[in-house]
Order: C-alpha cells, then sequence, then structure tokens
C-alpha cells in the first residue's frame, strides 16, 4: 500500500455524497462510462452468481418516463446517465448449470470439475424459498451498488442512489416483466452542479468510536 | 478522471479475488486499517441513517470461536483481520431524533431544520413491517460491504466475504444478543498466500454483453 493511494481514496470518500443537482450539460466520456459498468460486472457476489442485470440509460425520453416514476427525482433526468441495477429473481438448476459451463470455458476446464461446486449452490439455494432467494440475491445487488460508488469517486464522478423509484413501473419501461429479473435500484451518475449547496455542507457521518469496535 | 487512476481502479478490481489462503505471518498495518475503518464507517446508506456496527476483530480465541461457527472456513482465523458487519433491527423514531440530534450539531444547524427531514423518514420506516425493515437495513450494510471491498483491492488488501457463518453464534461471541443489532455477513481482511491456487486462475465474470444494457 503506498500513502499517495490510501490518501486519494479517502479523499474520494470524503468528497462524495449523494449529489442532488447535477450539470445536465456535462457528459461522461467513454472511459469514464467503461470504468463505472466495469465496476458493476466485475462486482464481486455470493458463489460467483452474478445474479444482476444492469442498465446505463442516455434516452432522454425514456429517463423522463422513468422519473415520473421516481418522485419527479430530477437527478433521473439530469445526471450524465441513470443506472438501473435489477435482480435475477431466482437461481434455478438450470441457471446454475448454464453458468457452470460458462465458468468451465473461462477457466478452461472440465465442467465436471465443477460439479462439487455445482452441487454445493444447489443444496444451498435448495434451502430457500423465493422470498429468501430474492432477498438474497438483491443483498448482491447492493454489493455492485457499493462498489459503483466507491470507484465513481475515486474517479471524481458523482452519484445519487435512488431507492425512491417505483420498481415495477421501472420494469414496464425497461422490458423486464416476466423476464426473471425486477429493478432493485438506480444510481445517477455524471457530474455535480457548481452550486449544489448539498455538496457544501459537511459530510455526516457517526463517529468512529459509534460504528467501530475492535476485538 | 485521469488514465492513471482508472487503470488502476480496472487492475485493483480485476487483481481482487475471494481469497481462500491469507498469509497468516502478514499483520496490516495501521494506516491500512485506519483506511478500510474509514471505507465502512463513510459508506453511503439509505437517508444517511448507516444502520450498522462494525467489528474488527484480531483476537485469536475469539476467532478461533468464530470459525467453529463459519463451517471451519480457515479464513476467519488466517487473515490479518475479520471483520463483521452487524445490521440495526430497525430504526426507531427515538433513533431519527438521536440522528437529527448529532447532524444538526455535525452541520451546524438548529434540530428543527431538519424536522422535514425527520418526518420524511418517519413516514418512510412506519410504512414497513420488522421483516422488511430488517430487511432494508441490511441492504444497507452490503452497500459498505461493496464499499470495503473495493476500497482494499485499491489498496493491494485481500479480502473475502463470508455468508457462510452462524449469525446467532456471532451475536452471542460479540455481545449483539439483546443489542437491537444482529450479525449479517463478515468479511476477511489481509494478504493472499503466495501459494493459493485460487489466485491465479481466470476472473471468471459474465460478459459485458450478458450483463449491461445500453439505453
Amino acid at each position: 500500500m503506498t500513502p499517495t493511494i490510501t490518501n486519494e481514496l479517502l479523499s474520494a470518500l470524503q468528497w462524495r455524497y449523494a449529489t442532488k443537482q447535477f450539470d445536465a450539460t456535462r457528459k461522461l466520456d467513454e472511459p469514464s462510462i467503461h470504468a463505472l459498468t466495469e465496476s458493476l460486472r466485475l462486482a464481486p457476489s455470493s458463489f460467483g452468481l452474478q445474479p444482476w442485470k444492469f442498465f446505463l440509460i442516455e434516452n432522454p425520453e425514456l429517463r423522463q418516463k422513468l422519473r415520473a416514476n421516481s418522485w419527479n427525482q430530477p437527478q433521473v433526468t439530469d445526471a450524465s446517465h441513470l443506472i438501473v441495477l435489477a435482480v435475477k429473481q431466482a437461481i434455478t438448476h438450470e441457471d446454475v448449470a448454464a453458468w457452470m459451463e460458462q465458468l468451465a470455458t473461462i477457466q478452461n476446464t472440465p465442467t465436471q470439475s465443477l460439479s462439487m461446486l455445482s452441487s454445493m449452490i444447489n443444496g444451498f439455494t435448495s434451502q430457500m424459498d423465493a422470498a429468501q432467494m430474492l432477498s438474497w440475491n438483491t443483498r448482491q445487488v447492493y454489493i455492485a451498488l457499493g462498489q459503483l460508488m466507491t470507484s465513481a469517486a475515486l474517479l471524481g464522478i458523482d452519484t445519487c442512489p435512488l431507492e425512491g423509484i417505483n420498481p415495477a413501473a421501472y420494469d414496464t419501461l425497461l422490458g423486464l416483466e416476466n423476464s426473471g429479473y425486477t429493478t432493485v435500484v438506480a444510481c445517477a451518475i455524471g457530474q455535480r452542479c457548481a452550486d449544489d449547496k448539498y455538496a457544501t455542507i459537511p459530510k455526516a457521518r457517526k463517529s468512529a468510536e459509534q460504528v467501530i469496535t475492535r476485538l
């Protein structure tokens, strides 16, 4: 670990905030877009199952419709892009088998060599009911959301996570109905307005004493 | 955004993996520990409510007991430290009021000026039953987990998230019973063994075409 990168990281985490006003004139460049979508794609997940899909939305008309289903929050339309994070509702044995095939190809190993992993995953998921599986998968999506926001901050890109959205309406607008996936949360990405007053108020967090216990 | 930091970030995200064998002889230094605990403390959460507590555990005896409640996974004892992430099960009106007091102090503003925010939060949480609130709060903890793992990767620190733990046993060992908090997930942090074979197998992720849709 170098002191430089540690300082850069801590500065970035202090710098970030839930941006209220994005500068609608500033669009993220392709290298930034690529880095952020990669941060989502590469996010860790339980058993590596990646129970998710991500939408990177620039289309103004679509964003206007999404905004109407997001308590009219301006970030939906004014940010450079809106990312919508969707969860795979269930992990079936067929899903596991398909992923094992792909995994075997990536790792250049026979599919049979993954049979223990496959059995373990199927044994684990078989113990969950539909609601438990959806909750479990949804938690994995929040790891990706965390990785996205941290990565963006490090790159000097602003974000605003948006839980105040209508997932059913989003599903309709994104064509997710009956797809096996459903909308979980959104995140606006772009650059803050110079005069967003929320940018300058002190960051509000509990103290280390309140939240960290060393044992 | 500079190309250097973008490349560093993407390299770090490719470098990280769920470490199976930690080098038990390598302890993280205090600046690293500080950076990682700060990444947890500064994590974003819904309404900024921070419904969490984090345990940074080095004590070998305690970790031996935790390992016995973690399917005997060696990371629990062999990593430099184990972090346990616990969730606040419910957000009461009293919790909100206490946080508003602290927020007012941090932001040097009268508590009354936060009454709209306070009402909004209370209105929102009043609509949830206990299970919904626990799920919602737990999702926030996963943002912190994501921020932790991304931050660690950037600092060249290895991690292994551990969902395969017995939360009730962890609660007993950490003194969380009847505290209003409960164990969610753990994460081992430290440095990989030079010969952990999982470090060198190709990273397995779905392709961008499979998980990213641009609209």
